[in-house]
């Protein structure tokens, strides 16, 4: 079982009333780093076997069809999924503030 | 000027209603491949200067505590950006459909 990854963000000229909302909101809850934030979408989809090159050239092609608004977003990656991201417990250790 | 990106995906055991409207959708337009479709968010945080572990830890605070609903969601991701995610013209290369 295979998984491709999808990401699609807001094109930088476009406004993100959802990613300003939330630059907004970060310094009040004492996340001071951050300047900046825009918010975009991932999709992981799923495949009967291995994720092959041919698998990539679909997954792309429904990524600019269907999954993103070419006239306001961008699509920013088309990859296979890495263990880390489907194993739960691998998530842990990109846990560094617990 | 650093960014990080956070992913945050829907639980396995939680419903992903838009996820089985784009994998309904996707056979019907000639993509047969994908068994199976989730939608999560991603967030791109920006700082001022490097991404040091310090402020990948503060991404991971702020992940947990305002872009996810610990709820339904889980954090997949929390890392620094890398350059072909930025430039534009290195998406190019990601595009075998064309």
């Amino acid at each position: 079982m295979g998984r491709v990854v999808v990401d699609v963000m807001p094109k930088p000229e476009i406004l993100d009333p959802q990613g300003k909302a939330i630059a907004g909101a970060l310094p009040r809850l004492g996340f001071t780093r951050f300047v900046n934030v825009r918010q975009g979408k991932r999709f992981e989809l799923e495949v009967d076997g291995e994720v092959t090159d041919d698998v990539l050239a679909e997954a792309h092609e429904a990524a600019v069809t269907l999954l993103s608004n070419p006239v306001i977003e961008n699509v920013v990656n088309v990859r296979a999924v890495t263990p880390a991201e489907i194993d739960p417990s691998a998530t842990e250790l990109i846990e560094p503030g617990e």
